[in-house]
Order: structure tokens, then sequence, then C-alpha cells
């Protein structure tokens, strides 16, 4: 976060800039256009921020639009199916779709989304932690192998296969992450 | 494919244009290049494809580069860390990062890297139809949903996450697939 800015005057150019991204793409967005959105003056933005992909990568980290509290339901069950049904929200989402395409050949972009989603699992792990303290997981079971299946499978679905998630999709899910698809398991 | 061309001269075409795609990027890419590394005329390339873009597209789908054999090692867990195998090589392979790359923005490309999953599922069906047939798989279990678990869980771990999959990778998460996370399995 910038020095001397306010938390909240930093969310509205957050906001403003995800915004403007959403609706004109990535080509059509100018610093200027967001200093105006956010009742900033440009050169404030510039000061903070060298350019548009930096102020974008901060966004993207740091805005609170692509936050989602961390699920804690009291089983492994309902955190999961928590964490999945907003993941389903946030990835289905236009400003989401917007940073993503922006991504490709943008170093600054990709360490920033890459960043971001380390920074959820991250912020995820107590819902490890608390299932292995209830037995629900065993003590050497690997956290970020369950994030993989359960966010990659959610990415792959609605994003490479466009698909939809259901409920009864994200139930069935969280079920075959828990118990697996053998039919050899029973 | 285009009518009146071997099959042998359109993968030539093909490979041309992912090869060229791959060391130049999207933006570098023309048709002219594509020919004369083809040795084949441009107004023939304009004549079976009327845009880079649709040639792309074809390539991606139509191209042996991109494909690989359906497994068939006789149980489930060999066919999906077959499977899990070739899949993280393709996602891996620089070809493949400059086709995602270029998808961004050009609908034409989307379609056709939507289709080349498709597909590629469609054709590993088999791998579970046999497995039901083993008793390994439940006749009711959803191919779909698995594709998305090892597919997407690679996609975001290699991918998004910048991580890599050595086998023992592989078989953790091909036996987290098959088993399933929860300690209450066994």
């Amino acid at each position: 976060m910038p020095t001397g800015a306010g938390p909240r005057r930093v969310q509205e150019i957050f906001t403003a800039a995800l915004d403007l991204l959403t609706e004109h793409g990535y080509d059509g967005l100018t610093i200027e256009a967001i200093a105006q959105r956010a009742g900033v003056h440009k050169t404030t933005l510039y000061r903070w921020w060298s350019s548009k992909d930096e102020l974008l990568a901060a966004a993207v980290t740091g805005s609170a639009l692509l936050e989602f509290p961390v699920a804690d339901t009291g089983s492994l069950r309902g955190d999961l199916l928590a964490v999945a049904t907003r993941l389903s929200r946030l990835l289905t989402r236009p400003a989401t779709a917007a940073v993503l395409a922006a991504v490709p050949g943008r170093p600054l972009l990709a360490e920033a989304t890459n960043a971001f989603f380390t920074g959820r699992l991250t912020r995820d792990h107590p819902v490890f932690t608390r299932a292995v303290e209830r037995g629900e997981l065993a003590a050497d079971s690997d956290a970020d192998l369950v994030v993989d299946l359960l966010a990659g499978a959610l990415w792959f679905h609605l994003l490479l296969c466009g698909g939809s998630a259901d409920r009864r999709y994200l139930a069935r899910l969280v079920d075959s992450v828990l118990t697996g698809v053998s039919a050899r398991r029973a």
C-alpha cells in the first residue's frame, strides 16, 4: 500500500481500476480514467505506481473486491463446499475474466495473479489444520494438493470447458475430492 | 481439413504455424511466413483458411503435434497416471503456452482451444468405460468430473501456481482422485 494514502482511498482506486478494466479491456484502460473515476489526481497515481501494469498488479493482489472470508462451518465438507462456492462465483465474475484476459505477455500481471491465488490458498490453510485436529484429514495430508484439485477442477470446468457449477456440481466435486471416485473405496 | 490437400501436407502447414507462433508470438506470426516454412504458396493457404486465426484454430484442433494416444495399461490407476503424465507434458510445452497466450480476445482461438480439450476428453472415454467393466468405477460415475479433477489440478498447479509435476506429484494426484483425501475413507 502506498504511504500516506488511507486504505479506503486505495480501495476506491483499485475498484476504479478493476471496473474500468472490465468495461474497456486492457487496451482501453488509462491511468487518467482511473484517476478521474476514483476522484484523485493522476500525478498522485503516478507517484504510487509507475505504470498501468503496476497499478493493476496492486489491485489484483490488494482489492477487497476479489476478497472472500475463510470458511469455518465446523466440518471439512462444509468448509470445502463454502470455498468451492465462493471460488466458483469469483471465477465467473466479469472482473476476473478481464484480469485473466490481460495476463498473457504481461509479467507484472502474471506475477500478481499467481500471488493472488497463492495468497488465497495460504489464508484457507486453517480449513485444513482444523480438519486435521477433528480427525477428518490425516496429519500428513497435502493441503496444496486439495486446493489444486478443488480450484483446478472449477477452473477447468468453468473457464476452459465453458461449464456451469450449480449446487449439485459443487457437492459432487467436494465429495469426489473427499472420498475419491474409485468404486473400491467402499 | 481442406479438400484437395493431402493429410501430410496439411500437417506440415499446422506444424509451421505452431512453430512460428511459438517462436514469434501471435503478433509476429504471418500467413506469408507459414507458407514459406511449409513450402506452399500463400494463396493456397488463403484458399483454405481466410485468416491467420482460422488457420491457427485449425492447427489447434487438427495438429498431430498436440495429439497423444489414449491410455490402455490394464488398470484405471495406470491409465489415469498415463493421462496425467502426457497432459503435464502437453501443458508445459512452449507451443501450448504460445497458443494459450494468444487465446484471450480471439473467439476463433478460444473456441478451438475448448474444442481441443473437449475432443481430448471424448477420446479418453474408453479409459472410463473399461474401468466400469473391470469394476474399478461405479457404472454411474461421472467421467467428466474425473477429467475436471485430473486436468484441472494439473492446469492450476503447473500454469497458475508455477509448480512442477514430477512422478511423485503425479502419483499423489492420481491416488487422491481415486481414493480421496478424507482420513475417514479407511
